[in-house]
């Protein structure tokens, strides 16, 4: 059961150092090993595409947090959809699609207990382009879907607000609010992605926090035009808040909550690369004037219940209802260290992809 | 319907300007009135104590809050306890006692109109001493108890961390935790407090943040006490905390919380007087990693429900089961302005009250 040519090189990108600030080619090797064929129980699975994402910036640092860091040495931890090209399970067959953690290289070799635990996701090509099963049916639509339904609770009729509007998880968040019911207005970095926001996905309003900001300054932010945009775009103040930036824009916007709103904190990537102390929300009085409520969510804990989100996103994007955008690189995994930074400087315009193969 | 001696003098204390910072003299202004008989409807009641409360500087700050700011040159808003002196209303006789917002003076003429407004409630000395109706079963009690019980959402077994365990709030909810079944660590500063929290009050324990601090540095506090007493006293970590203070406290409780903690956002006194930004807590993405909440509460959204916590309470008070201690400051409203700024160097012992005439 395989069309593995048995010649094939695996080409790897492993964490050498751990990064002080935005990574750079130091944090970086690249290492090569024969593609090994599956053990007992195993599948073998060529990777297709690979999810870059915020987070990955976190599993870089030494530390507790939700999850462990990536030890030095190891292959970088990535998830990924691949295609199944040997098996030794009888669940797999050659020329599945899957998704998993398959980490930022070309094949991964699956042992029977990662199988055994859930750890390989077969596929459904009809409900979704791989890169949409990286984006609104993957980790960032479930984290959108979770955040929004179960620590947002959006009803109708209220205003919701999201950050990093245009990315991954924003753009899953913003259209599920509207079909809910919400007045959505996003906040995004330049013209084009504000644009884009408003017209293709149908929010009712973007925010460009980058707005007459000096030409060609990447990251430079306008307060004024966020604290300007709520005013104006936010008229009956902001019920729900889904942060994925955190920094200024946070504390902007817990300026102009409502009584009982919703902050939900999903991420903070303006914060990730900060190399002193992060910076906290100096307006986090805000929740207590307004009995409000500023709650953190990762989106593991929602696993058992990603099919009945897929199942319901995947019927928005077949009735047209939802869209989707991935901004997809190809160049395969030795591009993958200067794409992961195209997060950080607010370049990625949709859900960041790493084309490894061609699907 | 009276026992006014009708040449009785009202001295009152009015705002005079806005602080920056703490208050000083100059932000306040003595003024006397003669004492009006009331209108139709109308009571007039001799205010016995009032209480002191770190809101306080708050109402005294121009703009937008949960509630407006007092006017200048108006009456200092306070809630007090008093008793009866002459009604024209049949629901109050001459010698009840009675709570309700009093303000800085003597004599509190209360229209019909307020009292419709349910602005004047009889209190039963049976259940309390008048300054317990201004610690455990006035506002810092209601403020405690809701608090608690609403947003913290105790569960036996968990473990709570209170800030400003020795003021009128933190007794009421560590002692509450206690007999909902909670492992309860205080925060106060100084040995004597620490020392009556946990003998009198019997938490498990108290940690001292002034502990070790240069001897006489008032307010000096040490974070590395904290740390390691909240390593030392909360092995399982942290379920609830609920704040008083903010700043560093809570930055250092952040670093302790468990998956789905609670965090309650009821004050933040060692903000109150900053001339400069509030500090907001730096560690706030320990949401994110938890997965927990933080949020803010104001005890007026639970007035309806004001009698079923003071009954229970006051069961508590009589069983001897909860214990109350307050800082009875007499002299009268002329010391007013001092006695206020006892709460912001943390010089007050429980719950601050300003005794305004004998009981």
């Amino acid at each position: 059961m395989t069309d593995l040519s048995i010649s094939a090189v695996n080409h790897q990108v492993r964490l050498a150092a751990r990064p002080l600030g935005l990574p750079t080619g130091a944090n970086w090797q690249f290492s090569e090993a024969p593609v090994a064929l599956p053990a007992e129980g195993g599948v073998l699975v060529k990777v297709l595409a690979l999810s870059l994402d915020p987070a990955m910036r976190g599993w870089m640092n030494e530390g507790k947090s939700y999850i462990a860091p990536v030890a030095l040495g190891a292959v970088m931890r990535a998830g990924g959809v691949g295609v199944v090209v040997a098996s030794n399970n009888a669940a797999f067959a050659v020329g599945d699609h899957v998704a998993g953690g398959t980490d930022v290289q070309e094949y991964w070799r699956v042992p029977a207990e990662q199988i055994q635990r859930g750890g390989l996701t077969k596929i459904d090509l009809r409900l979704g382009t791989p890169a949409q099963w990286l984006n609104v049916l993957g980790m960032p639509g479930m984290t959108g879907y979770f955040g929004l339904m179960d620590v947002g609770q959006p009803k109708a009729g209220e205003t919701l607000v999201v950050s990093g509007a245009a990315g991954a998880v924003g753009q899953t968040v913003g259209q599920l609010a509207k079909i809910k019911g919400c007045r959505v207005v996003g906040i995004a970095g330049g013209p084009v992605k504000c644009e884009w926001v408003v017209r293709e996905l149908g929010f009712d309003a973007c925010i460009d926090y980058k707005q007459a900001a000096p030409a060609g300054a990447a990251g430079v932010a306008n307060w004024d035009a966020v604290r300007e945009g709520l005013k104006q775009h936010c008229p009956d103040g902001v019920d729900i808040y889904f942060d994925n930036v955190g920094g200024d824009i946070l504390d902007t916007v817990l300026t102009r909550i409502n009584r009982k709103a919703r902050i939900v904190i999903c991420g903070a990537i303006s914060q990730y690369n900060a190399t002193s102390a992060v910076q906290g929300p100096k307006n986090y009085l805000s929740l207590l004037v307004n009995r409000a409520r500023m709650e953190g969510m990762v989106v593991f804990d929602y696993a058992a219940r990603y099919p009945q989100a897929v199942a319901e996103m995947a019927g928005y994007l077949r009735e047209g209802r939802m869209k989707s955008k991935e901004d997809v690189v190809t160049g395969g995994v030795k591009v993958f260290p200067a794409t992961l930074n195209k997060l950080f400087s607010g370049e990625n315009f949709g859900k960041l992809v790493l084309q490894v193969a061609p699907d």
